[in-house]
């Protein structure tokens, strides 16, 4: 069954506020298995509305439309529905009594305003809301259903929740076969998005009747596996099998699933290796220490961070010689092996992390330019360091330097990091 | 001029991400003062593609398409705007060769998937991005003209400013009358949306042909002031009177303009004030570090921040007396007052900033619930701190402690911060 959305209201089609109520309902019914053909966003003009209805009866079987449903002036959708579908609008005497009650119980007045909530375009089925004064409605042409929901994000989401879904898994059953499908996200990092394609290339994804989506969500690249099938089972056992195949395909780069993180999986493996983890940062300026500290009960694991943004920071806290810095520049090996040897030996964490390097704009030389990048790890096998030549702006330069240092506790734990054998 | 936007994705259509694409778009060509009539989204499959190319026809002189330029078998956008169009794919073999060139200064051999990018529908009008490989292009149809973009969020932006917005200037130039207009954003923290719109309530928008638009952006709250007129310099007049009537209206709470950001304005005040900052943090865990040095050249004003998750790390690091831990709790006014004094006195710095609190979900008491937080500054003229009750989540208490924290610095160089004058 093909699902379209219509969103109105002039603050989407200005930018003023983000369109979440597209993006809500798209997920929700993309998880109850329908498929979103079309997400149409218009102002509050009749005539676009209109416009975007008829348009909508070309793609879809049902067509949810949101928001213009308030008391003033520039509410228009209802008036827009009834043009579209050549239809009085009617008053319904039951939901003016309802409105006119709900003020009552404040001690107010209705406002003549409302009285307009009351308007319906002829045989709209009326979706209650309970928890404001405009109310839903469904509209049957051609066929075709058509619902009409508040755009207050709260409101809808609760309408959407308790009635639309129910009611379009309800006329799904009269119309389809039922569908299994099956859906997981392979979160990979340190393999471009071609590269991965490269590597997936020779998949035949017919025969697990599945497609992949390549999502890249700078510095990680997401691989989005969904899987058809006849029954749950034999669904899960494609999913499964396909899964294997790909992680084998993309060795060690795949580092969560679904909706975790590298800092949830790093922070796992050291709860479960009982180990600690204390970080030296330069360049990345504290990213390393806050993305660690986003995970709840990350005090059991993460000691200590250290911004040596200075070179005295770096000579005082963390005990490098300042002869090192002077002979080879805050940036360079060296000073990176001993900012984590030194932020392992002061916090007496089980691992130390650093980076230092140049974010720019500023401050890189032809030896060194803006993104030389040398990390650290000291651990109790001894300590590693590796020079790195990242591009782009301040931000990406602290986002991958960040992420490469994460995902080297992740490859040390798993004994993927060159040059440290647990 | 009535402009169209068309994003493509199946990562939209399933809702897996929301199109912040179409509300940057859309807010950037509102306040270039073009009308934006639709807004459609459509999966990556080539039918729906062309049927929104058509469509668009209908009711916009130009269409901007992004999304579904990159190298994977997944994006077809390319290859939909030829079948739209009745157009061929005609290699670009200049392209082609700065493709290979992106890839050969990196060291790496181009992937094959990659010289699909290459190719353009017959008569595109390229639009270089320098800071990818998926290229823009231009395709005039019908006396309409189609923009078609990256859809990766940073590389869309840098385009749209630089390209897109000059070249639609350029088409209106020779279309319509001139209207002028001016827009200023004001970022407000420590006021709730509701109380800055009481505060501004009896402003007589009128009489400054002027709009106001309340954006709600966690933590911050920004007022949108948009001004028309019918010259240049009355525009600029009635907007400079206008933004100083409600900056008055809003004391102190007007914190930065348009682009800035909290962390800039604090840069800029201790560089003016040739004064440095050292940060100890516990609850924020590196994010105010982390945001003070997103800054270019922030090393000259922050010279080092400290994590001091562990108690140990307090003591050891921050040099704060061990019983006072034990007396107050880590989470305790006397206690924020030693780190913040603690950090100043290593770092020899002008300032320090300390937070420490409860993120949550776990480690709060009756006493002290998950939000309980405080901050603290040590000043050459003292030390002051003060306890907050916060709301929210891990990540808005995080993000609500580092925001409070960093307007504490800028509230003290503008004497504004109770407690504590210079």
């Amino acid at each position: 069954m093909k699902v379209e959305i219509i969103t109105i209201g002039n603050e989407l089609t200005s930018g003023e506020i983000i369109d979440t109520n597209s993006a809500y309902m798209a997920s929700e019914l993309n998880s109850h298995g329908f498929e979103v053909t079309f997400i149409t966003t218009v102002g509050d003009q009749e005539f676009y509305i209109e416009t975007a209805l008829q348009q909508a009866q070309e793609h879809a079987d049902v067509i949810i439309v949101a928001g213009g449903l308030g008391p003033t002036a520039d509410d228009v959708t209802v008036s827009a529905a009834a043009q579209a579908f050549g239809r009085h609008l009617i008053i319904n005497k039951e939901v003016l009594q309802q409105l006119r009650e709900r003020f009552a119980q404040r001690g107010m007045e209705m406002p003549l305003a409302n009285e307009k909530q009351a308007f319906f375009p002829a045989q709209a089925e009326i979706i209650p809301n309970p928890m404001g004064t405009a109310n839903g409605f469904i509209l049957r042409h051609k066929g075709l259903s058509f619902i009409f929901l508040p755009g207050v994000p709260k409101e809808l989401q609760y309408l959407f929740k308790e009635r639309v879904i129910p009611f379009l898994i309800k006329e799904r059953a009269g119309k389809e076969e039922k569908e299994f499908w099956r859906v997981r996200t392979l979160k990979v990092f340190g393999l471009t998005e071609s590269a991965i394609a490269d590597r997936l290339h020779d998949l035949n994804l017919a025969d697990y009747s599945a497609a992949l989506a390549y999502l890249p969500r700078f510095p990680e690249n997401h691989v989005k596996i969904t899987v058809r099938g006849k029954s749950a089972e034999e669904t899960e056992r494609k999913l499964f099998e396909l899964e294997k195949l790909i992680r084998g395909k993309l060795a060690g780069r795949v580092f969560a699933t679904d909706e975790e993180t590298l800092e949830q999986i790093v922070g796992q493996m050291l709860r479960k290796n009982k180990a600690t983890l204390a970080v030296a940062e330069s360049c990345t300026g504290g990213l390393i220490a806050h993305r660690l500290t986003q995970i709840p009960g990350s005090s059991d694991y993460f000691e200590r961070g250290i911004v040596a943004y200075s070179n005295q920071a770096k000579i005082e806290i963390l005990k490098v010689p300042a002869n090192i810095i002077n002979k080879n520049g805050a940036v360079s090996a060296p000073v990176a092996e001993k900012m984590a040897a030194g932020v392992r030996e002061i916090s007496k964490a089980t691992l130390g992390l650093a980076v230092t390097g140049i974010a720019g704009p500023t401050g890189g030389s032809a030896e060194k330019p803006v993104g030389t990048v040398f990390i650290a790890l000291a651990a109790p096998e001894g300590v590693v360091s590796r020079k790195y030549n990242l591009t782009g702006d301040r931000d990406q330069i602290k986002t991958l330097s960040a992420q490469i240092a994460l995902d080297w506790v992740r490859r040390y734990f798993l004994n993927l990091l060159s040059g440290l054998t647990r």
